[in-house]
């Protein structure tokens, strides 16, 4: 009995993941990649089928509606809903799997469309429905959340008795040429750019001033990149997984020129989201700014430089004081010439099939809803290595550090 | 026989002249105010008559058309017609006085409506039918250019028997407390701080690039502001009228932040006046950002700080070096409170009203198209003292300066 997945997204992850996914037919079997718009499917499925000669089905489906979702996967008969659409859409494809008795695995934790809320609650609450259901849900198979999970608890397996603090170092030094562009939507980098920041401490959670918080963090192959402290989400159920933890902290790294024209845009009030009345039009600036603004799928072929995403984690081994950095570099350029997409949709698409893979293997099992860090990250790690993310582990002693002291 | 003034424009500097007109009415006796839109007109008609109790009457005129400015002139049968509508209807209005035998006088030089040029040629190329029309033409009647040509005169009549150098310094501190706001067009703006500069320098003109050169200037009752080299139309004119000049600059101060809005907006084609289509509609980047950006009518009573806008000359006097600084310095909420305009519109109103005065006296007379520069200052430099824009004269010595050594 042959497998049958189905991907469900057509954006920049989905491109990846079914690239990802055809590489790897022999796990996957037949693939459905499906979104509200068929056309952007059967653009990929083209693209797919020319570089890998895997032929790959494309449908269309509203993610929004649990009864066309259950109707799709009905049809395409699938063993695994892999779920790269929009945030938004979380909570109605997980209805839509354990309606099917379908395992789930997503990218990104749900969030309410009109509201900027980024947390586990909604899904978490979805453990006994899926239990029930006698299924499996991975929340959050990207790289971060996801691989920096994973990093997590692999250090903790191998490197420490007791993890005292975590640093997770986000950098992104890809740079495409223009003045300012956004790789997805700049509501969203707006978001974060002007949340206000939070970390744990001593089982508190701490506010922030919006990017009150910078380090400069010097990033092997990048180099010492000005990093802000964030909220992001993958803390939220580390701290729940990773005993023995004192603080934990998420930084990323931020360009002053990107910095400055976010601000400026905000000022100037290009980012504002309710309609504005100009010469009898209902305009919503931030519509009109996209329009202004370099396609994001023309970044792709464009953008050179890499990524570096990792953990810096600092504890006891031994009853010796340990510090461990384990990072992935990725380079945009080659990730294009692979998959047709630039480094931040790769670095997400990949860990969603592995996520998958070991799930479809039986590698990975469970019955309910499971964070990446709560299964064993020996078999991810060994698939990151062979499946385009190579990763490194430094072991820097007691006292090194990466950070630049200002 | 009573006299009738004529003033066309009814924007921020339509009002200030209408204002110090009518408070000068036994000069300029009865007072039309025309625009393209004559609701502005009886708006700031019906201001000047709250304030001053008189009343100017206000008329519709289309100031690209020669036919309808002439209609107008003869039924206001006026003596004198100020121009301080859009520098694109020079040429229109000064063929209208030609064709009428009345004489004329503006605040800008005229540009092309398509292209960034700033030049007298055409204006000066009218001088031989002002001279056989019997009519006189004063260019340039507002602040720079304007008292800034006069101040230049006065040094060369008072302080020196050879100007050496000049730099014309502009510094408006004024603060909106908007993030970001322009008290005019932002295209024009735009072409200001996007247009390379330019200098004058022992008979030839110096290119440079766009904001190449910056001094910090130190001025009076303002303090150290940065300073950027920018061409200015005063500069054409004075180089032909100060004899035995060696070099000429202009300098204009710029915050640090407007330079930043500038550029971002300029970035991400905001700053566009090409058409861009959105969702079906043609919409003028340009123009949404206007929309978007506070009005500038509503800057006018939230206006704070002061203009400082003076010549800074060095030449030789009875055989001894001579460093000679004339400045006048405005505070914007003054302005607001006595005619409901800030200073920007203050400072080009009021000079051109006292230009205005000095022809209709008899004071400043002649046939033919003139610079400020070529009338005798002394009456102009009086009627400043009384009419708003009083100045001051610093003598430097040899080796002062305002200039801040970076």
């Amino acid at each position: 009995m042959s497998t049958n997945t189905l991907i469900i997204g057509a954006g920049g992850v989905g491109n990846v993941v079914a690239f990802k996914c055809a590489m790897n037919a022999e796990t996957f079997g037949n693939i459905t990649l499906a979104s509200r718009t068929v056309s952007k499917c059967d653009e990929i499925a083209a693209n797919v089928k020319e570089k890998t000669g895997v032929q790959i089905a494309t449908a269309q489906v509203d993610a929004d509606s649990v009864p066309e979702l259950v109707d799709l996967i009905m049809k395409t008969d699938a063993d695994i809903v892999i779920n790269v659409a929009l945030p938004y859409q979380d909570l109605t494809i997980m209805d839509a799997c354990t309606q099917c008795g379908v395992d789930y695995l997503d990218t990104a934790n749900y969030e309410h469309p009109d509201e900027a809320k980024f947390e586990y609650k909604e899904q978490w609450a979805r453990n006994e429905q899926f239990k029930k259901a006698d299924i499996m849900g991975l929340l959050g198979s990207g790289f971060d959340p996801g691989a920096t999970n994973v990093f997590c608890a692999y250090a903790q397996k191998h490197y420490f008795d007791e993890i005292h603090t975590i640093d997770i170092l986000d950098c992104n030094a890809g740079d495409h040429g223009y003045p300012f562009a956004t790789n997805f939507n700049p509501e969203i980098n707006l978001r974060e750019v002007s949340a206000k920041g939070r970390y744990w401490e001593e089982g508190k959670w701490i506010e922030t001033e919006p990017m009150e918080i910078m380090q400069v963090w010097d990033y092997p192959e990048v180099g010492p990149k000005d990093s802000y402290l964030l909220y992001h989400e993958e803390m939220e159920s580390l701290v729940k997984h990773i005993k023995g933890l004192k603080r934990i902290r998420f930084f990323m790294t931020f360009g002053a020129s990107y910095l400055k024209h976010m601000e400026v845009l905000q000022n100037v009030g290009m980012l504002g989201i309710e309609p504005v009345e100009h010469k009898g039009q209902q305009i919503i600036p931030i519509e009109f700014l996209k329009t202004l603004l370099p396609d994001p799928a023309s970044l792709g072929p464009r953008t050179k430089g890499k990524t570096n995403i990792g953990i810096f984690a600092k504890g006891i081994k031994d009853g010796k004081p340990q510090t461990i950095y384990i990072y992935q570099v990725k380079d945009h350029e080659e990730c294009y010439a692979e998959v047709m997409s630039q480094g931040v949709s790769y670095t997400t698409g990949v860990p969603a099939m592995i996520g998958a893979k070991l799930m479809l293997e039986g590698v990975w099992q469970g019955t309910g809803v499971f964070n990446m860090e709560e299964m064993d990250p020996d078999p991810f790690m060994e698939e990151m290595m062979t499946q385009g993310l190579p990763w490194q582990v430094l072991e820097l002693g007691a006292h090194e550090d990466l950070r630049v002291d200002d």
